[in-house]
């Protein structure tokens, strides 16, 4: 048997992560702090000699930025790359383009945190003239059906696990290194997947942003072992970070 | 008839474009001035509104890094990329690693003229063990034959002009407008082939570094006029300060 390697990679601080706005599907850019965390993710896969064949990204610019930036700190800028829609961010619906912190104390913590981190209950659908919905943007014209108004991580779930088993896979089983450079919530879906994690234990899982994270696949496209953070400090202290997003103190 | 759109856009100054050394196929990075041309260059996309759906690059850094820098300046990051070697720069052999001002000092003029200019003689073959050679280089795989050892640009032609016809012209096509990201000599090849510019007047033509060079092309894939410098003025001055390298005043 031969092992198959996976890297996942969520991007870094966006200009709405340090306006601490939810931002789903709204394609805001990386902050200079999130460029800097992008470099560090490709150093990282550099001195471990972790060289990625071929790139899997969202349509989110954010997540674009960080795979060229790490690409390039890498040195494997020229590796083959495919872009989905399927691996972009939940769809956070009427909440995009809101404060978090407002919403927190405007709706409570119960209700801020089922938005959140229910696994089945998606926020209200946003309408399609609010000037934060993807309505009628054109990237997503190859959309089979309608572009989403709001998901929940079940609904993550639904559209990325079968371009994750009807392509992604293809290239690991080709023996290539994948490198999936995505957000939160798609990479929950797919650590969920490959962890076996509950519906209910998903809710305490907390990716940190710019550290490569990397599964040894066997035959099954299934982790041999427990996935490996590169810079394991720093990734559960990005964790915690994550978890106490919304919050003030 | 529907007119389709093709934008070339050659990288901008590299870390060996500013030592005035022969390049080619080695992978060096773009220089500040080199990320300002490419940033420029996609400004003048997006205010004209020629918004590519779809990217070419060479596997070469400093087109891909131009190409990323231009269309995350267009606000078009998310657009599907294809990348080739037969877009390449062409391979200079043994010049490769040269400085140029040298060259001419040591070969004269004549013969220095002849191997940058001259439409089917190549300089020397590299080394396979020349620290600047590209054979064994893994992103090379999957040529179809033996990694070039040098190239003259007849050569670029031979392998760049079936790709242009088996897959640019697909999407050309299909109602895309497709932007190219490569280098003088590549772009040079596809010029002469749209212009149906002779072997030797070839010679003459220089494209310059970091403006988007715009065709119009009918059914035939052939254009309906000619092409279009977005900043006619800056092209005029680039062009002549390609034509000059390599001469010391």
């Amino acid at each position: 048997m031969t092992e198959r390697t996976l890297i996942l990679l969520r991007h870094g601080q966006s200009t709405w992560n340090e306006k601490n706005l939810f931002t789903g599907w709204v394609d805001v850019r990386l902050t200079a702090k999130g460029a800097e965390e992008a470099k560090r993710g490709g150093e990282l896969l550099r001195e471990r000699d972790l060289l990625p064949d071929v790139l899997y990204t969202s349509l989110l610019t954010r997540a674009i930025q960080t795979a060229n930036i790490a690409l390039d700190a890498a040195d494997r800028a020229w590796i083959p790359v495919t872009r989905s829609w399927r691996l972009n961010e939940r769809h956070y619906g009427d909440l995009q383009g809101k404060d978090k912190a407002e919403t927190l104390e405007q709706y409570g913590e119960e209700q801020f945190m089922l938005w959140r981190r229910s696994f089945d209950t998606p926020p209200p659908a946003i309408a399609d003239d609010n000037e934060f919905s993807q309505a009628g943007d054109l990237r997503y014209a190859g959309i089979d059906g309608d572009v989403p108004a709001t998901e929940c991580l079940k609904d993550v779930i639904d559209r990325f696990l079968p371009y994750w088993e009807s392509t992604i896979t293809k290239d690991l089983e080709a023996g290539r290194t994948v490198l999936v450079t995505a957000h939160g919530n798609s990479l929950r879906a797919l650590v969920k997947h490959l962890d076996g994690i509950s519906d209910d234990d998903i809710a305490a899982l907390n990716i940190p942003t710019g550290i490569p994270l990397v599964y040894r696949l066997g035959d099954d496209n299934m982790p041999l072992g427990p996935g490996e953070y590169l810079d394991p400090e720093a990734a559960a202290a990005g964790a915690a970070a994550v978890a106490s997003q919304g919050s003030k103190h």
